[in-house]
């Protein structure tokens, strides 16, 4: 009994924010390597490579927080109490975000819930799928006269709506990713439309860098077929822009309109 | 002499680009270690760490092509024919960039001109400063009603300019990232300015994730004196938007603007 209360007294709570990268375990840092085989719980989100798990110690609890429930705010405050509660009994808690923890994986939530406990937190960036998916199809974010900026936007966002950043992006030249829009497809696509940009390419990418991706390239115009067509669903993003034009899926695309004007 | 002809008959030109992280040896990942291993020869830019040149094999050439000249196209062109040059008589050739090498980093250019030798390529994407520099600092990209974007822009277009996208982007509500931007801070801030954003909240931080980072917090009316103040120079980046408000060093702005509104 007193060995237990020594190990009690020893505990010293805190908890490190890992980003698991896009999906592909060999897509992770070593520093999350390191911190892995120094936790003493490990909490880990959907989307996660459960194959990161094995860095760290045997015998350590490794607990699945993927979201049960629909209530989004309820899951988050959930996980928050679970993770300082684990902190206080176990020590060094690893949670592992899939992407990057601050991109738009609501690490912060996290970390303000832990600091208000007054337990050290400590972040460890990610490779974000936003960026990450994208350069793995050889689509350049930022490309000499194509595009001078990249515009990440969340297709849900607290209130569970598209983002009004949108109706500005569809408006720029920036090369424009959204993230969980993949089910408002439709919807996104007549904002672009609205601009007079039915041309304009467009990728999906689902579960980028894993063995399950997959990539259709379109328009604007098409990219909602395509996506029924294809039976694309989530974790998939949507990228808008010229940058587009540059994977060789849209050869063809870009020979089908040339012809088209050609034919007038 | 035969012998040298066989192993020149076997060499099978490749080029992985690899995304060397933001600074920090450790936030580089481990496709990045396992393709530094299987080398023949490594190229690499201003900022990447040297500590992961390590990884690769004792012997083979190490070759820094750091900017040597003004002139970006010039020396980005001599770059891509080294590449290739280097792909032709060694045969895989790992190119080391800082951050990610699709997202601010020119590797598009680099692969292009790879493919028209019909020289295989890979990508290796990493962690862009642009989100892992703020990440560490526990600056999220998107929060709650604080922001449901983030904008990427280049402060430095491939005329030399600032780029067109940041008089929209000083309009909406996106956490706005500006790389390569830090000289023309004062023009950058006069763009805000323009649209009533004095008050907006401003970090600049110079070389994320190393021992000489610094992180400054300002708004967008005392950015400009800060970073003459305290010599940021590059390479820093630059974020604005109301989730920089969430930094610790933000409290005293915040009670100081609070005082002088109660003041009057």
């Amino acid at each position: 009994m007193i060995l237990n209360k020594v190990e009690k007294a020893n505990i010293e709570p805190r908890i490190t924010l890992v980003g698991a990268g896009p999906g592909d375990a060999d897509l992770f840092s070593l520093k999350g390597v390191k911190a892995l085989k120094t936790a003493d719980v490990v909490l880990y989100d959907a989307n996660v490579n459960e194959a990161l798990l094995c860095y760290a110690p045997e015998g350590i609890p490794k607990v699945f927080v993927g979201k049960s429930t629909d209530d989004e705010d309820y899951a988050q405050d959930a996980v928050n109490k679970l993770i300082i509660d684990y902190a206080l009994n176990y020590g060094h808690v690893v949670r592992l975000k899939s992407g990057d923890p601050f991109f738009f994986a609501k690490g912060y939530e996290e970390i303000d819930a832990a600091e208000s406990y007054s337990i050290p937190t400590e972040i460890i960036p990610g490779i974000s799928s936003a960026t990450g998916a994208p350069s793995l199809q050889k689509i350049p974010m930022i490309y000499k006269e194509l595009s001078e900026s990249f515009w990440a936007i969340t297709g849900t966002n607290s209130k569970g709506e598209l983002s009004e950043d949108l109706y500005t992006a569809a408006k720029t030249k920036a090369t424009i990713v959204i993230l969980n829009g993949i089910e408002k497809v439709e919807e996104i696509a007549s904002i672009f439309q609205a601009e007079n940009k039915g041309l304009l390419p467009v990728a999906v990418i689902q579960n980028g860098s894993t063995l399950e991706e997959k990539i259709e390239v379109g328009t604007v115009d098409t990219i909602t077929e395509i996506v029924k067509d294809k039976n694309i669903s989530a974790p998939a993003l949507l990228v808008f822009g010229d940058v587009v034009s540059l994977h060789p899926k849209f050869n063809a695309i870009r020979d089908f309109y040339e012809a088209e004007a050609r034919a007038y």
